[in-house]
């Protein structure tokens, strides 16, 4: 039934020679990869006037130097990522980068942040999409979190299918973002130019900046801003997608990324500021914006359908990039290692159901607004940055260092651009992180510490497992003391166990018990009659319990059995098996409930012969099974 | 953990020694068995209003005849019942008389509608309690449904913790009742009495009585009625708990109980019709009456408190006879074995969760209003009292043709009494069923003819199980064959993989292979070396999933391997056992699903030997662990 209802949903299961990963174009490239660093550009602007606008809308102008600043932010970054793509050419993003130069502990803090940084672009991304819808439809106001929620349900049936050349689909809605988002900002400007928008003079701008309080809000509407460059390192993890030359593309990807990105975002600042809006809890920033140059017409709605769909397909970039992680980390044995089975689409399963299901549990408990997760993002993704530029520092000091290098200019350039960018970013971080520190940002450093301890903890058990079962080790420890005493387990005197007393001699026994747990003197007497009457040369132990359960005497027996006898033990345990729908609610099941006790039972070492009895014989030899029919009657 | 918890609610378990049936007196008996009864009197009255009230205010004069004819009938119910608790005083009802003396079908049939009636005795006494507390209480009203599973929760709490000494605590709010009920006609019967009631001439009564409306109308104010004989037959289940001599203390209790039912029924009725009480949907007529009388001093709230403690009593007269019956229902093999289970406190838990589970889901369905529910109720109760009453006319029957009665006269007048009884009850069984069809009492019909379905496939079920297991097919079918097929599953050539060769081997198999499924040849070529290095001597087998499963692949193995063995098979199952807590979120658990796979799957007849291998060695053999532990680095 489960199985026959996730065929449906899934599809058919597909051959693991089926795999071959697809190459992307770079116009291609630009979408999947960019989806997530463009659709930053949606509400970055928006959670800049956010903070400005504590202190009163006169601060706005503030936003287009504080702009500015994280446009040079981004260039410094993507810099940074190009040399990122030419070290590591395989991908794998700090993970990797961290774990090649830094050691276990910062690269392990590196995919922490990435870990937290992925649930936070689904449960973001997903947020800010219905935003965008519920702007244009102010109806659909009281139906955000459902709705957040179906999203990410279609994200995880969409990905757990694992729709092929997906490349191809999400150019369309991508190019179609960038499409009118550009021609806004481009009929934006030329009202601009041709005085078509209201231009007031700022008052007091400049006169406030001295003032220390003002100058610490700028400081958070700057750290608030610098949600903008979440998903610039998207590039950098996926290399291997690109046709060849891999690295040279991908590199000439950032670059064309990062430029669009600076455009769009001043050019949203600016329009944002020229148009005097002022963010509400109801309509998005972009919304107001569009509103006010475009009307009720259908243009408007045109930029909102590019914003949900850039949103939708941003909240879809971590489905390709967090399965992988949690796989590379359960591979290196930090993650539950079911993470690294590829499910029957020939994708990490595991880690869509659980992305899926943090994400739509922090957007429930968020009540589906984007502003109570961006303080979290930002410094994820800042600590990520920071790990890996420092990672590449150490990268090049040891090119120059060890290896001879053919070029020694380029390889200090590289150097060069890498400490800048870790010199930027680690200060970001530093300041996104205190100056959000009680917005909630806090938070982060409990749940990073929490991650590494359990990834530790997991790698330590991992390692246990392996020790005990090293070959090496149980061919010392495993004596080959064959004398094996049978214990028969012996419900009722029937064919169960019958066929399990069968199974006990064919063992060649040094001895063999039969044990009958029995809830009152009599009826255990009874038992004890007719065991005898078939097998007198089989000893029966009649243990009486007077709690009527069955598995602790049980347990209680071997636990006792395996002090005295110095061979093996194996318990037969005769099974009914039903092969009826709803029989199981007929029976106790206690079988299968001794078969999990004895094994799991830390008192005794003993070896279980599990013998299934079932009600219909097997049908090739349907002889054999009359005769049995007729036999049933008495002879 | 969920047995601490267990524990905790429950109290420690009982021993089965320590069971002893306690027996009541009389005055005991009447307060535990009688409450039932004497609750229905609270809401009869007012069942017997609403329908009246549906022709007009003037036709609640009827509410007197009617009430005079409902309390004939519980004097004929009840002197039948007294035949019944003579000739029956092993107790056990109507299931027990019909099986006695009507046969399979018939007696089914009795117990189903007993199934049914308990069922609603424990939804309509709740919902009836919670009734008279929202009256006192009106602020409580939009409670009624979670009072009223919390209400089913407490008992089932109390009964799953079998409350000793029942009897002395249950006298209280019965008597408690009586006394409150019977000062309430009485002072109200005075003040009529002294002309302190408003009594207004009635207009009309005779002259619509010709009216065929009214005739049916009357009709059905009659079967609404007659919930009030609800529970009379509790006495005769109960026989046995009486102190001796039982039949003669249970028939003497019958008759107090029936005249104690017909004075507070008749005063009741009596009452509301004095005082023109006319029946509401948020205060029940016991309470307006009361509220009438006393005003809303601490009188009327001692009334309310009485009435809500005899209906929670009423409540748990279900709890005592439902698992029992269950109980003898699954003995028979009519119903789940595991009914007759006794729990840890020497009841039969099983009876009582399903019981609350039903009575909760009805409550929750009905929305916690008693009027859906009695339609139901009254056809199922006289159902049993139909079935009962016939099942005595045929033991009747048979004494006196069969043995020979030492007074055939005293015979001749039980057989009458019941015939009366049986036609009185038959009769009421079909104006019931048929006046309240169309309010619900239709669906009786299907849930019952449910019920004997599900109970005939349930017994042939179990002869089915019976006839598969007895131990002379056994001896016929299980030929000695011992040529054994080994087949190891190795999941990866570890120490479960040696201690599996090493079982495997003592099992001196005619044949012993390996079979490793691998998802890609590479993995498997690997494997296969690596085996082929520890034991030259065991074939192994790897079979390539494109579908990345190991189950499927090893049921085909084995399916396949059975086809061409003549002998038997024996798959060796190494087991990883944990024994820590969370470990097992680390594991694939693919053991536990290969096992139940294997045992379940139709195509073979595999035996299993399971090998449990744990982390941890045991704890008696210190020495070897050591031995072990320096073993792993490599000698």
């Amino acid at each position: 039934m489960a199985n026959f209802l996730k065929r449906i949903l899934l599809g058919k299961p597909i051959r693991t020679d089926a795999l071959n990963e697809e190459r992307l174009s770079d116009r291609q490239a630009l979408a999947i990869f960019g989806a997530d660093a463009l659709s930053s550009t949606t509400y970055a602007t928006e959670e800049i006037l956010l903070v400005l606008v504590t202190i009163g809308t006169s601060a706005l102008y503030f936003s287009l130097p504080i702009t500015l600043g994280i446009t040079a932010l981004v260039l410094i970054v993507a810099l940074s990522y190009r040399e990122v793509v030419h070290a590591y050419p395989q991908g794998g993003g700090v993970y990797n980068v961290a774990k090649a130069n830094l050691g276990e502990l910062r690269s392990l803090l590196g995919a922490a942040s990435l870990v937290i940084d992925y649930i936070l672009t689904v449960a973001v991304s997903v947020a800010a999409g219905i935003a965008a819808l519920t702007s244009a439809f102010p109806s659909l106001i009281p139906y955000r979190v459902p709705l957040g929620i179906l999203a990410i349900l279609t994200l995880m049936w969409m990905n757990l299918r694992g729709v092929r050349s997906s490349g191809r689909i999400v150019i369309v809605p991508a190019y179609f973002f960038i499409f009118a988002v550009l021609t806004m900002i481009g009929y934006g400007l030329i009202r601009y130019a041709t005085g078509n928008l209201p231009v007031e003079p700022i008052q007091n701008g400049a006169a406030t900046l001295v003032d220390t309080v003002t100058f610490f809000v700028l400081l958070r509407a700057f750290s608030a801003g610098c949600t903008a460059l979440t998903g610039l390192e998207a590039i950098s993890n996926g290399v291997k997608a690109f046709q060849s030359p891999e690295p040279q593309r991908a590199s000439r990807t950032i670059q064309r990324l990062s430029l669009l990105l600076g455009v769009i975002l001043l050019g949203i600042t600016f329009l944002a500021f020229q148009t005097r809006v002022v963010p509400t809890a109801d309509e998005t920033v972009v919304s107001q914006i569009a509103r006010t140059l475009l009307g009720d017409t259908p243009f408007y709605y045109l930029v909102q359908i590019g914003t949900l769909l850039i949103l939708f397909l941003a909240g879809n970039t971590p489905y390709a990039d967090f399965p992988r992680l949690a796989a590379l980390l359960a591979r290196d044995g930090y993650w539950p290692k079911q993470f690294s089975n590829l499910g029957p689409r020939l994708v990490f399963s595991q880690g869509i159901v659980a992305l899926s299901a943090v994400a739509i549990l922090l957007l429930a408990f968020s009540g589906g607004y984007v502003h109570t997760l961006i303080p979290l993002y930002a410094v994820g993704v800042f600590l990520g940055f920071s790990i890996t530029q420092l990672g590449m520092i150490v990268h090049h000091k040891r090119n120059l260092t060890r290896k001879k290098p053919r070029n020694p200019l380029s390889s200090f350039k590289s150097l060069s651009i890498n400490a800048i960018g870790f010199a930027a970013t680690s200060v970001v971080f530093f300041v996104v992180l205190f100056s959000k520190f009680l917005d909630g940002a806090w938070i982060l450093l409990p749940m990073l510490t929490f991650l590494l301890i359990i990834m530790t903890k997991i790698r330590s058990h991992y390692s246990q497992v392996d020790r005990a079962l090293s070959p090496e080790r149980a061919l010392l420890i495993s004596a080959p003391s064959q004398r094996i005493l049978a214990v028969i387990l012996v419900a009722k005197v029937d064919r169960r166990a019958i066929e399990g007393a069968r199974v006990a001699r064919g063992l060649h026994p040094a001895a063999v018990k039969a044990l009958h747990i029995a809830f009152d003197a009599e009826a255990g007497e009874q038992v004890k009659r007719t065991w005898e009457n078939f097998f007198p040369d089989i000893p029966i132990e009649i243990r009486i319990n007077q709690f009527r359960e069955v598995i602790p005497p049980v347990l209680d027996f071997l636990a006792e059995a395996g002090k005295s006898w110095t061979g093996k033990i194996v318990a037969v345990v005769p099974m009914l098996v039903l092969q009826q729908p709803f029989a199981e609610f007929l029976h106790n099941k206690t079988g299968t409930r001794i078969l999990t006790a004895i094994r799991e039972d830390p008192r005794s070492q003993v070896e279980i012969y599990e013998v299934p009895v079932k009600l219909k014989e097997r049908r090739t030899s349907p002889r054999r099974d009359r005769r049995g029919a007729t036999g049933s009657r008495r002879p």
